[in-house]
């Protein structure tokens, strides 16, 4: 029953998020969060934001998060935009960028949104193949297109494109937007932010989701010239001029402002991602180079639907999309050190109740 | 320069929303937000979310704050959608019951982000005129349609549509979506919630940045048959999963825990309405019957702009639309029992500065 639906709200098909349970009893490695709280900072700051302001309308221009984001990232404030979360960032972008009848880019393997975006605004995509290894490749993305989008690192494959790459995608495209979402890219990648000056084409989304531990506070950020800048004011302040509440920018200021937490952090994400990726190898896995805060992980001798389901039994939430290629590998987010040990230990005991024998 | 933006991009026309100095010399009376603070339980909640679990995404599906919020409006939880804001929701209601090609209805003299929605999403839409006293009228409904969205009370002339006359609109528009705008519905109003059972085109939106003080928040709900609660879910994971962080529904859930302090101060701010329309009219102001947390204001000597201007230089901020009959109007939000008496003596002693008397 469907009868007072949009055409629109019809076609659509929409995206599925990775499993949130309401109990505590799994370890989740599922959704890509960081193991570890956010800065105390962070929170002390929002306590100090739940007051009787609440009753007023937040800035709508975002004004001194974006100050503060522009002072970190080497950017004038009007090259700086905020949203909700990244994905409302991305949706923006499409809209305000990319046009019906001009197909856009994007791997073929990658954040699953981009199709549904593409599908929400009734744009076409190609859908360029990634070599062999799970690289992607210059020469596809130099076809004709209406504009490109590229997470770097990929996901779920967690591989970074070289940054020479991404600037030689930039060159050639210099008529198109081109979308490099670095979600992760506070994990060990190279940050597409230094190309900003000479690239007016290139819009890069950050998020304080993966690498400032705040997906439950909604806050992402996107870097670009003043022109696309203020494109995506526009279509936001087409669809809702609040998009941020006074908590969310309380905490993403503060956490702006704790750069030794931050570091410390991540670092330390990178040092439990780089040990689970040794182990994993050492079982016969193949495990792709990793700059992200997950790894892709693949057995020859067990299915990864199997290993997913065995893992759920053992209270381990992993994620595996069923599609061509990808359907050899689960996608693991790097937990705390010792969610990984039991992670690793569980990898291991079902690896030797399947196949009888691990190296 | 807008080399990069798309075609919809071009085209929009952004809403624009009142302004939010940063400052805190003024009286604010410009954008409707509630005058007295939050609940302190919803302050408290806030604060006890602010921790470790941030680093979560939070519930995509807002299981908890829908089930609370149904069994407040006495309706399923699967009757229930959830978003950031009022104002989202309406925007994906848009995109998931009104079709290009198939216009639709609302008042000439309303909010103004609808025309900003239907411009977005490429829809056309039809201005129904209020009748010469502000009422919103049966007949101009009954006209071919592809949907209709009326707010009541309507803004901003505060005027509530009986809910008879909302019942015919629905039942004769039965085969198109119908969209009430409550945003104000709890300053006196009747709300057309009760209607849902019968009427499986109507979704209700309410809101908590007005009755419950929460306008920093960003937390809207909307109500209807699961059909169209289904639509709505589909375009937001369309869109973006999560739209709305944890402590966003952690404050809002306790709001629907404190029914004592929701009644009074709602009850405070209708008393302090009454009596600011009292006193204005005393002045041989026009002021329209107001069942909103604003009254409509015109005074036959004094040109709306003019009187505007004199309130800000007293430090009093109101809102003025510069259109075709809303111009002769200010907008005037009900603050502070203390707030309305400053705004009240201050509009006198400009009355008499401008015309010499008052009556």
């Amino acid at each position: 029953m469907n009868k007072y639906w949009s055409d629109l709200a019809k076609r659509l098909v929409p995206y599925v998020p990775g499993e949130q349970p309401r109990d505590q009893k799994y370890i989740k490695l599922n959704t890509n969060e960081n193991p570890y709280p956010p800065s105390p900072n962070v929170l002390a700051a929002i306590r100090e934001a739940a007051q009787d302001e609440l009753r007023l309308y937040p800035d709508p221009t975002c004004k001194e998060l974006r100050q503060i984001a522009a002072g970190y990232y080497g950017l004038q404030e009007s090259q700086i935009f905020v949203g909700n979360g990244s994905d409302e960032i991305l949706s923006f972008a499409f809209a305000a960028f990319f046009n019906p009848g001009e197909p856009i880019l994007f791997p073929d393997i990658t954040y699953s949104f981009y199709e549904v975006y593409a599908n929400f605004y009734g744009l076409e995509s190609i859908r360029v193949p990634l070599d062999e290894h799970f690289h992607i490749l210059l020469e596809p993305f130099l076809q004709a297109n209406g504009g490109i989008i590229l997470p770097n690192p990929n996901a779920p494959t967690a591989i970074e494109a070289p940054l020479d790459r991404i600037r030689s995608i930039l060159e050639q495209n210099r008529e198109r937007a081109v979308i490099i979402d670095e979600a992760y890219i506070d994990f060990g990648g190279k940050s597409a932010v230094s190309l900003i000056a000479d690239y007016p084409n290139l819009l890069v989304v950050h998020t304080l989701s993966k690498s400032r531990s705040l997906a439950g506070l909604r806050v992402g950020i996107a870097m670009g010239s003043e022109e696309l800048i203020e494109g995506l004011e526009r279509v936001k302040n087409s669809f809702n001029s609040y998009t941020l509440d006074r908590l969310a920018l309380a905490g993403a200021i503060a956490s702006f402002h704790d750069e030794p937490y931050f570091q410390e952090m991540r670092y330390r994400v990178i040092q439990v991602r780089d040990k689970t990726v040794g182990q994993l190898r050492q079982f016969g896995c193949t495990v792709l180079d990793s700059k992200a805060n997950f790894v892709y992980v693949s057995h020859p001798d067990i299915s990864a639907k199997t290993m997913q389901s065995q893992l759920r039994a053992q209270g381990i939430l992993v994620r595996h999309f069923m599609m061509p290629r990808t359907e050899h590998f689960l996608r693991v987010s790097i937990g705390t050190e010792e969610e990984m040990e039991q992670f690793v230990e569980a990898y291991e005991v079902i690896l030797k109740q399947m196949i009888g024998s691990t190296p």
